[in-house]
C-alpha cells in the first residue's frame, strides 16, 4: 500500500502537488512574454507588414547564420514546409529511423509531400555518412525514386534527447554537398544541443541547408517554430506555409515573445539539463535503467520492475508526477523550465516509494 | 497635375493620411482583446489542456449550432482540414468557379488532399441547387471519381461580398442530403452575411455539415478561425490539423482574443456595411459602375476610366489610399473596424480628383 | 407494340443482329494485325530491348512531328504521365470543362499528381486563346497556384466529335508560348480530326508540347496509345510511366499492331465519318435533334421523344442496337470500322419505329 | 590475357554466345502461347466483355483460393493498386526495408497513394510477427498515422530469392487479422517459392488477404499479372486501375498466354531452381561466396576478387554472359527457360578464365 504520497489536507486532495515531466512543451511563457506580446506593434503578416514578426525572422536567420527565416506555427509545419519545398512529389528523402519528422508527424511527408522516406537506424539518433552514401539512389535506374533530402534531428527526441556533434552533422553534410543533396535539420531542440555542447548553434547549423527551431519547448515562447534557409528557398517556402493555412495576419504577438525565446531563453537550458543528470542519477541509485543523459530528456526502462510504462505511468499520475510513455517499457521524463531540484527531489522519492510498493505487492 | 492630395507638412510626406481598405484583414485586435491575451489562462492544446481554446470552441459551436468546434490558425486551414477529412485521394469536390477555397488557396485541395474540383459558376456566388445536382458523378461509371463534398462561401469574397441566402443554401443542402454528400461552407465573414440578412448565423449554418469562420476579418482577433461540425468530424480533424502543422501548444493567448471576437464584435459589422454602401453610392455618383454592395465589400470598374486597376491603385496609393485589384479593370474596396465615414468621404475625394486628372490627361 | 425488329428463326434470339456504336474502342485488330502480332519480334522493353516497340515509337514521333514517343497502354495513361512529367504538386492546370482528362480519367490528375484543374468552357471543345491568357495565374501571388499546363483534346469527345481546327489549336499554343506553358493535346482521336480537315496531323500536333493519341479507337489496334514530345520530356515521362505500373516486357506483341494502326489504318477514318453523317441525317429527317457532325461521333437529344437517354437506351438494346448515355437526355452514337451502311440504315429503321412505338403509348 | 572466349568465326565477333541471366523477365512466350495469342476470342474489357480476360481472372482467383481476380498489366501496378484500395492518403504501410514494393517502384506507394512505409528489416526478406505487431501504431495518438496495410513479398527477389514458409507468412498474417489489419502479398515470383517448398500456392496465399502473382517471369507469358482478392476489393481495385491507366480494350491477346502460364507452366520452375543450384556450387567451387539459394535467383559477392559488381559485369558483357549489380559489390543472375545446364556449365567457364584474368592482372 502507497499512501504517503497523496497529500491529504483539510481540503482534500486538490492540493497535491503536480509535477509535470511529459514535456518541455507544456512551459508556459514568462512575464516578459506576456508584457512583449501586449504591447507587440502588429501588422497583417500575409501582406509581410508585421514589423514584430520581420524583426523575429531578422533575428531568427542572424542567430543560425542562414540569409533568411520565416515565421511558423509548429516544429511539424516547420519540417513539412521545409519538406515540400525541397522535394516534389515521386522524390525520396533519407531520415532516421525514429525521427520526429518520420515518426510523430502523422505520415505528413507521404501525405501531404508525396515522399517516400527511406529510413536509416542512426546511432543514439545521429546518422552515419557513410549509411547516408549508400541509400542515396542511383539517378539512372528507372526503379527508383530520386534522392532529393536527407533529414537530422539534432536533439534527437526518441534517442533520449541525444546531442549530433558538429562531426557527426558534417559527415552528413559532406555527403549530401557531394551528391547535391541539401540536409534539412530538425532542431527543435538544437539550443539544448548547443547548450550541452557548451558551442554557438552555428557551428551546428553550419552542417544544414535549411533548419527548423522550435520557440516553445525549454525557450518557452507560447507557440511557434522558424524555418530557416536560404533567401530564395524562404521565398518559395512562404507558398507551401500558406497552402497549409500557415499564413498568419497579427502574428506579431506570437512573434514577440518569440523573439525573447531566442534573445534571453537559450543560455537556462543547461539548467533543464541539470535536472535531467540529477534525475537519471537518481534513477539509477534506485537500480533503474536509464539512457545516457545529454540534455534535458530522460529514458527509463520499467522491464526490470515488472510494470509496462503505461501502468507506471498511471501509478505516477496518481501521485501527481507525470511523464510519457516512449515503448512498452520506456518512460520519458523531460524537464523543462517549470521543474526545479526540489521537484526533482520529490519525483525521486515518489519513484522510490511506488518501486517498493509494487515490489512488495 | 493632381497635387492637393499629397499632404505636406512641415515635416515632409510622412503625414500623409492612409487609409487602408485592401482586407478586413489588416483589422487590429482592439484594447480588450489585448487585455484577454496577456490575463489569458493557457495550457498545451496538443494534451487539449488550454482552458481559454477549449472555451473559445464550446462557444463557437454552440454560436454555429454545430456539437463541436476545433481553432485552426486561417480561414485557408480551416477549410483545408474541412477538405481532408470529408474526403479521401481521387474524390470530386463541387466548388463555385471563383470560390476562394478553389481560387485562393493555391490549389491546396488537390495538392494535399488528393481531390478533383468540379468547378460551377454560381449566380452573385451563389450554387444553385439544380446545378449541383447535375455535377455529381454517377457513382456506376468507373470513368469518374466519386463526388464527396460541396463547398460554399458566404458571403462571397469574389462576388463583391455578396450574400447567399438561407434559401440558397438550402437549396443545395438538400441537395447534398438527398445524395448522402456533405455540404461545408467557407464562412470566413459568415456574421458579416448574417448581419446583412439580420438573422442570427444558425439561420445560414443550419444549411451546413460543417462550417469555417474566421475570428480575424471584421471580427478583429488577431489571428484564428473555427472549424465546426459534428463531435466525430471535429476529432477526425484534429489528426489532419496535427499533419498540417496546426497542433499548437499555449494557444490561448490567440483564442482569447477570439473569444471576444465571437462575442462581442459581430454586432459592429453592420456600421461596415454601411460605410460600403456609403463609398458605392459616392463611386456611383461619380459616374464609376458598381457592382451591387450587400456587405463590407465594394468593386469598382475600371474600365470606364480608361485605367487598368493595377495604374489605378498606383494612382491610389500614391494618395495614401490602399486597395486591391480583383480583376485586369476591377478593384476591391473592403471596409472594416479602422475606416470612419469621414476616411470614406476623403477616399470619395481623392477618387474624384484622380479621375479629373487621369482623364484631362 | 414493336415486334418486327426483334428478328426470330428457328434457333431463336440468339440470331438478333447486334449493332454496337457504344464507342470505337469495340473495334477488333484487323487480320493484319494478328498476324503481326503472332510473327512480332520482340525483346525486355523495361531494358528498351524489345525492337517493335522502339519501332512504333520511332514511327510514331515522325508521324506527329516529335522528337520521341513512348507506347503506353491507354490514353488515360499517356495523359496523366504527360501531366505528372509537366508539373508538380501543387501546380494548376487548364482544361475544357469537359474534356477527357478532367470529365472521364477518375479525377486522376488531382488524385495522382496532386494538380489543380481550372477547367473554362470551350466552344465546341475548342478552348479560346483569351479565355486561356485570363485563366493563367499570376506568378507573384502567393495565394495562387502555379499554372504549369494547358490540356487541349481534339476531337473533344463530349462536344460530339468535334474538331479543333490548326488556327484555333494555335492560339491557345500561341499564348502558351507567350506565358512559357506548354500544351498537352489529348489526340485519341487526332486522325479523325486530321481525316475530317484533310490535313496531315502534323498540322495540328505543331501547336502542341507534347501529345496522345489512341492506337485503338478508329484505328482498330487491340490495346495502346502513344505520347510523343521532346527526347527529354520522354526520358522523364518513362520514370512516371514505370511508377503507373506501364512499363512493360515483351511488348512488342501490342506494338506490332499498333504499327499498322499508324501506317494503314488512318486513311479509313472518312468511311467512319461518312456512316455518321448518312446517321445524323437521318436521325434529323425523323425530326430528332443532332449536334453538328464533323467526325464518327452522333450526339442525339431525346428530350423532343419524351425518352430519357437510359431509358431509350433500353428500348434500342432489345432490338440489338448499342449506345451510349452522354446526359440525362443525350445519346452517344459511335462509328467505327465494324459499322457498314447497311447497318446504319438498320439502325434508322430501328429508331424511326421505336419513336412511334413510344409516341403511340 | 583472356581470349578463349570471344569466339570468333568466318564472319567474326557476331556469333559469340550470349547468356541472359539478367532477369527471368527476358523470356519469350513458348510457340502455343503465341498461337494463343493469334486465336484469342476477345472484346472490350472495359466494358468487361472480353471472354479471355474473364477467364484467365477466373483462373487465378481459383488457383489463388481468393474470390476474385483482375488483370494488371506489371507487378508495380498490382502492387500499387493494391495499395491504392487498402489505403487512403495519410496512412502507413509496413514492408519489408528491400522489398520491390518499396525498393524498385519509384516511391510511387508515397507519390500516388500518398502513404508512409515503414520498412522493418527482415530474416532473408521474411518479416517477422513480432516486429510487425511492435510497428503497427497505436490508433490514439494523433502524432502517428495508421497502419493500414502489411506487405510481404515472396520469394524476395533481394534477399536472393529466398522463399517465405507459410508459417513465417501465417506468423504476420495472425498479427494483421488481431488488429484487423490486411496483408499484401507480392507474389511477383509465388509459383517458385511453391515449387521451391513442394507445396500448391494455396498453402501461401492463404496467409494474405490480397496478392499479386506475375504472368511474365519464369512463367513465360510477354506482359501481366494478377492482382486478386475479395470479389469487393477487386471491384474498387478496378477504380484505382482505371485512373493509372490500366482499363484497357481487347486485353484477351495478353490475357491468351497468361492462362497458358498459369495452366502449363508452373510446374516447370523447379528446373530453373535447378540450374541456379547448379551455377551456385559452381561459383562456391571457385571460392565465390554465394547467398543459400531456394529458388531461381543466386546472389555473388565479388569482393574476394577485387571487382565491384558493375566492373565484372562488364567483364562478362564482353564474353556474353549478362548479370545486374545488386549492390556495389554483389551481382544477381536469375535462372529462367531460355538457360540451359550447358549455358550454365559455360557461365562457370567463363567466370572461371575471368577470376584467373583478373587475379592474373
Amino acid at each position: 500500500m502507497l499512501k504517503v504520497y497523496r497529500p491529504v489536507n483539510a481540503k482534500g486532495r486538490r492540493t497535491m502537488r503536480k509535477i509535470d515531466l511529459r514535456s518541455d512543451t507544456v512551459t508556459k511563457p514568462t512575464d516578459a512574454m506576456i508584457r512583449a506580446m501586449a504591447e507587440a506593434e502588429v501588422g497583417d503578416d500575409v501582406y509581410r507588414e508585421d514589423p514584430t514578426v520581420n524583426r523575429l525572422e531578422q533575428i531568427a536567420a542572424e542567430r543560425l547564420g542562414k540569409e533568411a527565416a520565416l515565421f511558423v506555427t509548429s516544429g511539424t509545419q516547420g519540417n513539412q514546409v521545409a519538406v515540400l519545398t525541397h522535394c516534389v512529389n515521386g522524390d525520396e528523402v533519407i531520415a532516421e529511423a525514429e525521427s520526429h519528422i518520420f515518426y510523430y508527424e502523422g505520415g505528413a511527408m507521404s501525405a501531404l509531400a508525396g515522399v517516400q522516406t527511406r529510413t536509416l537506424a542512426g546511432v543514439r539518433g545521429a546518422l552515419r555518412g557513410e549509411d547516408v552514401e549508400k541509400a542515396i539512389r542511383s539517378t539512372t535506374n528507372i526503379h527508383f525514386p530520386r534522392t532529393k533530402l536527407i533529414c537530422l534531428e539534432n536533439t534527437h527526441n526518441r534517442a533520449g534527447g541525444a546531442v549530433v556533434t558538429p562531426e557527426q552533422m558534417k559527415s552528413v553534410y559532406d555527403i549530401g554537398q557531394k551528391h547535391g543533396i541539401p540536409v534539412h535539420l530538425d532542431g527543435a531542440r538544437l539550443f539544448n544541443a548547443a547548450a550541452s555542447l557548451g558551442v554557438d548553434v552555428r557551428e551546428l547549423s553550419q552542417y544544414t541547408t535549411t533548419i527548423q527551431i522550435c520557440l516553445s519547448k525549454g525557450l518557452s515562447a507560447p507557440v511557434g517554430s522558424i524555418l530557416a534557409g536560404s533567401k530564395d528557398f524562404i521565398e518559395e517556402a512562404r507558398w507551401w506555409r500558406k497552402k497549409l493555412g500557415g499564413g498568419l495576419r497579427q502574428v506579431g504577438y506570437l512573434a514577440a515573445p518569440g523573439i525573447l525565446a531566442l534573445t534571453e531563453m537559450t543560455e537556462r537550458l543547461v539548467e533543464d539539463h541539470d535536472r535531467a543528470k540529477q534525475l537519471a542519477e537518481g534513477f539509477r541509485k534506485l537500480s533503474l535503467e536509464v539512457e545516457p543523459v545529454e540534455t534535458n530528456i530522460v529514458l527509463v526502462k520499467t522491464d526490470s520492475i515488472n510494470q509496462t510504462a503505461v501502468d507506471f505511468l498511471k501509478l505516477l499520475a496518481e501521485q501527481g508526477v507525470f511523464a510519457v510513455d516512449f515503448d512498452e517499457y520506456v518512460i520519458r521524463f523531460t524537464t523543462h523550465r517549470h521543474i526545479s531540484e526540489d521537484d526533482i527531489q520529490h519525483v525521486l522519492e515518489v519513484v522510490e516509494a511506488l518501486i517498493t510498493s509494487v515490489s512488495a505487492s
